[in-house]
């Protein structure tokens, strides 16, 4: 039997008239090269894959979202996500369509009194929704790790203050495809109580430590200067942060959230 | 120095005129017991409490949260869910409130021949949010997991067809709070091509196999007949499912998302 | 078709004469009460339960596993462990038996200066081996949060030194059942910069913040301190640890590892 | 002050005689090429990197760790990570040492009918230990997904069987560094009821449905099979092999172990 005779079962109609919003593939891995401006990288994306189905459709054709990732070696960057996208939704004959890649990103960082330098790795994803109007919608989310150190702790202690690593997660519209993702990192750990790095000669920790120790902020000090910093940002329209402190005096974490992503 | 005389940091003014959405904690477990109708078991919560914090407040009181939960055995269900938070919001002089636990939940279940009893677990959380009206919407979450077999492999195959496990995941707005549980759960679990059981005897497995094969669904059927289940169900007024199927095909998901929850 | 009817698949005969060291049940989670001196408590555990089946037989009885999980409430210590290992093999006609039941397990803890009261939860697994002879070994496994403070931050730095969450996971060959769990979490406890708790007021965070202060480790002394208190502690007979810290000035973890298990 | 004038804690003498197994960086993320005979890919590895630290030393130089893997780009196999651990030893001033790479790993299959092609995802982890005699012991480890059909199912039902994901994960000791990482994973898929693909057709979902059919598989029937193969397989002396399936009638996992690694 060849396919052409084979029954299209997905393809047949569907009498309970309910749409789908989103349907296709989920944690798929994938060899990419992401591009930030001069910056190219090879990494592994998990990839989210999805298209609206009409209320008379039975299902979608899940072979074809696997086929177009293996077309040809993905080069993703905020300028050419949104055609990948188009592409998608024309390809499965789809209206609206969403596309996520997660993967983790790389900066070269020099440390700060040494200059050492090594890679430090951040989560990133790139994410994309194309409405039922032709328009693209793309956003970034970046798990940046900084350190925190408790203003409290440092007050009311006669010497030390209790410090951490702590989590900021940006999710942010972006409107401006050439928005540098390294230099958006740089600005959300400057925000922190000190940046962290790969690699650090004693210089280098004396530095951080006293550093860290003359910028103590709570878990709501640096949600406000991120969420601060993102409102000023150029190319950057709504945003979403949380910070989780991973406190070192308690098996729990500090959080925070504000949301001005709207809808 | 006692606490009084001890500089209280947390509330100072802040100059930054950045209000906070919700800042509390994250990441704590508690034990609990959870309450469902005529059912209850003791189980353990991961539990995520946040208030909203005013643009002239610098901090909240973290401690707080922790207090609340150790002050007395916390019993939950969808009725005291309210004024749990109510108490949390006062405590924590907070106007808005979000509280969430998520927690392993057990259903003694009968084999479906043999009639052999055993447990099966599923993931519930149930949640609430208290708005600047002084108003409460709860919700719950459940990850119910059911067994899908591919109906189109079913037709073009001689014999056979594949199947795997598959999650249903149903976030609902609950606005009867003496809606049960245990039977929502079970009207997800015959949405699928079959439910699952933690203890099985042949006769049981010629049973679910044979079921399964004559009630063959895609993932778009899966969440349809979810979808069209909750719609009728009272005490729920929207929804968002996502089935996830494992595919035993392949080494990613089937996945869709319907979402009627509006905001 | 009656069971007795049905072909019995699993106890026909293999022809590979490969013996399987271990096979059964993993991933299955069960509610049961954990028993510790004085100390009892509801928690829910993730079991794995398995036995050796010899190079003739084709499969083993999965569903006995899941039975006898179900055939009454489970009450678990050091001390009942042995005999529900027995029981198991006895059930699988197996000559040796493995079972690991892991859970969250909390200890009513007292702020150091305040003296409120809160749970801290740890992770424990109680663990046990049926050997062709007949011999039980019995294993216990706890992972317990702890701050480390840097010793070289510390000294190189003119104020603070950076410090953070660290995790010591300590798996142990118990030979005395009634070794107190508690102790030994609160002897580990004492080998960190600091011990951790679930509720602190001003007062108890000054006292902690020097505590740490005052007493700076590396990943290799609390590693040592621990090896040490565990080399001296009775009703224990081998034993190893790991020390994670989590870095608040890296994006990676300092790691160690001391094995006087032997086998 | 310069670095030399800092005081070096780690190099200071340690007075409770404890040698420490391991200790070094963990949970450290960075890009790798791994190359396995003609195939050459770009991926981002998980790293582990200890060494022992004698009973007098009181702390080992975690940033060389870091500096090693960011002095060059870092080109992995089987044949390269015996040198890159030995110049690990030496920079470190160890004797013993242990190095894990654990990794993303592609190989492009064609489907069996269709020959369409797409990539198909392992989790490979490489791992070396250097012992205090200077000789180097290669083990990788790979993760191989496989659908498993009960034969049992098949057996007792008039029509269908159930079948599931299965994760075969084999560790192995390799005694020949040319061994052909690619074909040992081939090898491995063969002895699943089917092996898996990214891509495919209808016409390959009819062929595969129908041949998980006809090789019908317990959780020990697989593990003999890959047992048997492993113990005939060229470069390999000692291995280890679990099964898991992730049963589509269970919310919980049949499992088993064969362990010939010897020590």
């Amino acid at each position: 039997m060849t396919q052409s005779a084979m029954p299209d079962v997905q393809s047949s109609f569907d009498p309970r008239n309910i749409e789908i919003d989103r349907v296709g593939i989920k944690a798929i891995k994938h060899p990419l090269t992401i591009v930030d401006g001069d910056h190219r990288q090879a990494t592994i994306a998990e990839c989210e894959l999805t298209v609206a189905l009409p209320a008379d459709k039975k299902g979608t054709h899940m072979s074809r979202f696997v086929a177009l990732l293996n077309a040809e070696p993905l080069v993703l960057s905020l300028a050419t996500l949104p055609d990948w996208t188009r592409r998608m939704a024309e390809l499965l004959h789809a209206q609206t369509a969403d596309v996520l890649f997660a993967m983790p990103f790389f900066v070269e960082k020099s440390a700060p009194v040494s200059g050492q330098k090594a890679l430090m790795d951040y989560q990133l994803s790139l994410s994309a929704h194309l409405d039922d109007q032709g328009q693209i919608e793309t956003q970034l989310e970046l798990v940046v790790p900084v350190t925190s150190l408790c203003p409290c702790s440092k007050e009311i202690s006669s010497y030390g203050a209790h410090n951490q690593r702590s989590h900021v997660t940006v999710t942010a519209r972006v409107t401006d495809a050439s928005l540098s993702i390294v230099d958006l990192i740089g600005k959300i750990e400057d925000q922190g109580s000190c940046a962290l790095w790969g690699l650090l000669k004693r210089p280098d920790e004396k530095y951080i430590t006293e550093y860290a120790f003359d910028h103590p902020k709570f878990v709501e000090d640096m949600i406000r200067d991120v969420a601060g910093t993102l409102a000023d940002y150029p190319g950057i329209d709504g945003y979403r942060v949380t910070v989780e402190n991973f406190e070192s005096i308690h098996n729990h974490s500090a959080w925070a959230v504000i949301d001005r992503l709207g809808s």
